[in-house]
């Protein structure tokens, strides 16, 4: 009798001319980190395939200064993506780099004194031009006084408006803000008073006389609000941190709040981070079974690995292999009148 | 003619009785990780020594289930820390700990959907009973029913609030909310609505008919404050995350406000998070002095360590060692009227 | 006038139709360990243009179970590995699936100590069939049954003559020890004794009454040889362990005996160790720059990814950009005569 | 009824007047990496109450250079220690400190070319002189002419007489080597040509007319024998690499050739490798117990963390409260004929 446990031999790959998605299919018949990569298209494809599904993504870590702008800008726009959660520093770099302005090659090997007086500020590899930044900053403590005073804003809303304003900008086309505005992708950012973005809204407080509010409650409430209306849903993340937590949180306080199991059916990570800290950035997506976070038979699979290596592999083969399906699929389509949101699926 | 580069040689450490501060000094002669954590005292040490200096202490990862509450609540109490700014997490775990409930001893090695059958939820290999959350969230909900309709809190308000409340119950006396309000140390927390304690509070609102706002917005204003009236700042971090790039990011606005150099005079940090993935977590001290977030002659260390090994260390080597400092030093002593925070330095 | 430190914008990635190689020339200007990746690629093209040169790779980590060994194969045969220096089980294993057994798809989340009463053994989630590995123990001992008793053997003429007894097999042909043997590329294991490999040699010692010696000293010797009568050399590591140090310590002792600077001038390392411990496996190529392991122009990058990831993307990329030049390039051609090497370099 | 997995509450840790071994006990009931710590010590503890048991200890990183050395003699002359394998890096540090050497404290923050022009070797944040090094080659050369011209050496005989050799010195007292010697603990290197030890023997041969042969099969064979004729055995390993699965194929070795379970009832590692990358170095002891090297109920633990802060607390906590267990033990008494090698238990 066949031992149960040596039933489907590995394939070891050959070396032979073929595009990205078979590379990406055939490693799902090798081991480690490479199945696993294998694994986050497969299981990305049949969250797609998986009609009335609403897709969250969650993006921590300095993935535009590292080249993903374009990246992130197409699977929202092909609607790979339902509902970005960010770090406010990628919404601020997006933003930067939609004004027109640049990230730089640099090098970790740099004395980081004589950067900062030269005004470089410094992102592992990356180099940017703090000068430019003043820049940004200014435009969008500009733009924050067309907000509302006393108003208790989401993220969203402020997202919003900051894509439709980035969007009458022709240069701004590739940008993550203005592809989400156009594709009708909500943006949270729980913690946007943790960047650039949030400290530059502020200074329309105390310089120009606004009195704005953020009110991180309503993110809560309007992401919640989203799971509870889904049909089914998924949760994928580059990074962990904020972004993660809060999706899968929406997950919890959806079930506590409709007593239904509103759990995620799909789950996928890319990171560097690890279990064995104890933290919520690395643990395992089955940890967070323990906390209904995900279905007992969600699709889940985690690919320890620096997203610039894996996120443009997978993104380009999804468009080898997802165009269609994401196209086809009935997609949540949001509408909202203040903090209540509403979504159908549909086209 | 020496080599100058061979000046000190290492000193291989004996084993012999001594305490917990002499093997950390001892530890500074040797090399790699070992020598950084011996240098994480020294560094808090000369932090501690520098009179009129605010220190700046930022917490991420599931610390308090790991079982460091109690020397948060030391380190807190003997004013090693002077601000704190942490996750929502660990503020929420204190006041589940504080309440009389209990994390548990349990194992990574362990089937999810099982524990979860169980409601019981996993944090690496602690165990949480999911009914003694849900009684900590009525309570929070509960507790949220005192705060004032249509105000722009910051965080920092309502753990002020949290703190004092809980300060009235007698079992909870080593708690971290309840340290910080005895010892007059201000708790932020910048991504309140990605945690059980933010979503207990949002619930306050969809169910008990409460209009709270949390104005995010404030919680930068108000902590940019503090970094501005410092005559001296330290920034001391057990993990990543926010806390650690609010921190930071207080002496890049305090000096964009005052256009003075409010950069930090010291920098640590407990990190299992790494440089090569380009995250801001992990990012080295240096990194962030490019950005003028830390002096250019700033007292800095860096120790790559689990949190749950380095902080008992270095709390207890600090206890041994830096006491009596720490209560001889010049304080900050905090006062506020609604978001305008003053401090003075004091005993 | 224009900062010196942002010359080169970054080059966000876009998502279009593009071959492998494609994908790692754009990585190139991104950032983080992406962009490493793409430098891999690059930096062994270097070596494979700059004529006369003998590429030295070393192989860890159980690259083979984990479905490798055709494209180690592929490098080797294509030349665009001169010489290899492997760890005992990558070996062993290539033996095993040359001998026609295989590895297979298993998960890590599973209880061992059943499937040890099940012979089944793990390397991650890859299982292997221990009644497998017996039959291939008993082949290897008996394979060295053809050993002369008494003669101090390199591991390297041992693995010459296991690779021509393996080429005799039809089904061997994409192994690597096969490749080797046919491509006129010498193997050194110098930790055999590390290894079921090496055990199952020692048994014809004890089983068999043979006397087979594998003197250490001669893989020494012999690999010192092929440093310092190369006129170029680069060190490519998938992994650290043994191969890392024994490569670079070819440069130190060809330098020390010749008192010519014989260090390498390439390097490049896949690796998921890390310079923070201290240890050979994870420092960087800097570091041994200080011993003379690297010129001091020399080409070098290190990319910390899982090598089940980099290693296929690069062995792609190279088919594609580098086929050509590895076939016109002048390569060592090796002979010997017992443990006094030779090259010259040909086509 | 009371919920199974809630049986044992965490008990958070306070800050207090302790010992080291006071601190570690406390460890044990807090969480992630700091209770893998404690449970090392008690494991190494529950080997040393166990009578009659071989406790070999795997050595690997560069510890000597990084101070751990008269920690390492601490261990081996208390027989906390039975059998060390060692990288020869370790020894070779080990011999050069004890003929009277220094290692120095240097910064991983440097220029590695302007090292090297003033002959300074790096290892992370340690410098190397490389006259000094020099000298200790030529004194290994040296010693290395006593050794008889074609006897197939084992690794361990030879280090049994460098050590004898070293003993002869005054100076020479915290040396492992010497230590080893005179507690009459056997060294095993089993890749003693990845080492300058080893090339400095191989010198002897090629500068000094020996012959010298080291025979890399009788180190599998002796250290198989100790694992065949010990009543119990525990591995302790501080890093993976090949001491790790060196001392774990002893079990295999010695379980086939018996055909009785020879696996080891104890496991024990400080690593900051990890089993996402499918190596042997960080894979998990769960992991091994597929492969039969520890019995189903071994007492295991694996504690993540560098070796240079783990180490010392161990062995502090160990000298506190473990050396009167040692002392008292019945711990293996070594002979040997040639390769034949008998142990009996005894004080």
């Amino acid at each position: 009798m066949k031992n149960v446990f040596l039933r489907y031999p590995t394939k070891p790959m050959d070396v032979s001319k073929k595009s990205i998605s078979q590379l990406t299919n055939e490693m799902i018949l090798t081991g480690f980190q490479g199945r696993k990569l294998g694994e986050v298209v497969e299981t990305w494809l049949a969250a797609l395939e998986r009609n009335e599904t609403t897709i969250f993504f969650g993006l921590a870590g300095a993935m535009i200064p590292a080249g993903m702008r374009k990246i992130m800008a197409y699977l929202i726009s092909k609607r790979m993506i339902d509902v970005l959660v960010s770090t406010g520093a990628n919404l601020y770099h997006d933003c930067h780099e939609a004004l027109g302005r640049k990230h730089y090659l640099g090098s970790y090997k740099v004395d980081d004194v004589l950067l900062h007086k030269n005004k470089v500020d410094r992102i592992y590899d990356v180099f940017a031009n703090e000068k430019g930044f003043y820049k940004t900053d200014i435009w969008i403590e500009k733009f924050s006084t067309i907000l509302e005073d006393g108003y208790p804003y989401s993220s969203r809303e402020i997202l919003y408006l900051l894509g439709e304003e980035l969007s009458k900008r022709k240069r701004s086309k590739n940008s993550i803000l203005v592809s989400a505005y156009n594709a009708g992708v909500p943006i949270f950012c729980p913690a946007i008073a943790d960047s650039s973005l949030g400290f530059s809204i502020m200074f329309a407080n105390i310089r120009r006389g606004k009195k704005i509010i953020v009110n991180t409650l309503a993110d809560i409430e309007e992401s919640s609000q989203l799971c509870e209306k889904s049909k089914n849903t998924a949760g994928i993340y580059v990074g962990g941190g904020v972004p993660k937590n809060f999706i899968q949180q929406t997950a919890v306080i959806a079930s506590y709040y409709t007593r239904k199991d509103k759990s995620h059916g799909f789950g996928i990570q890319i990171t560097t981070d690890l279990p064995q800290w104890g933290g919520l950035s690395g643990c395992t997506l089955e940890e967070s079974q323990s906390w209904g976070k995900y279905k007992s038979d969600a699709g889940m699979v985690t690919c320890n690995c620096d997203a610039t290596i894996a996120l443009p592999i997978v993104a380009h083969a999804l468009m080898e292999r997802g165009e269609d399906t994401a196209d086809k699929r009935d997609k949540p389509i949001f509408t909202w009148n203040g903090h209540r949101l509403k979504l159908k699926y549909g086209k």
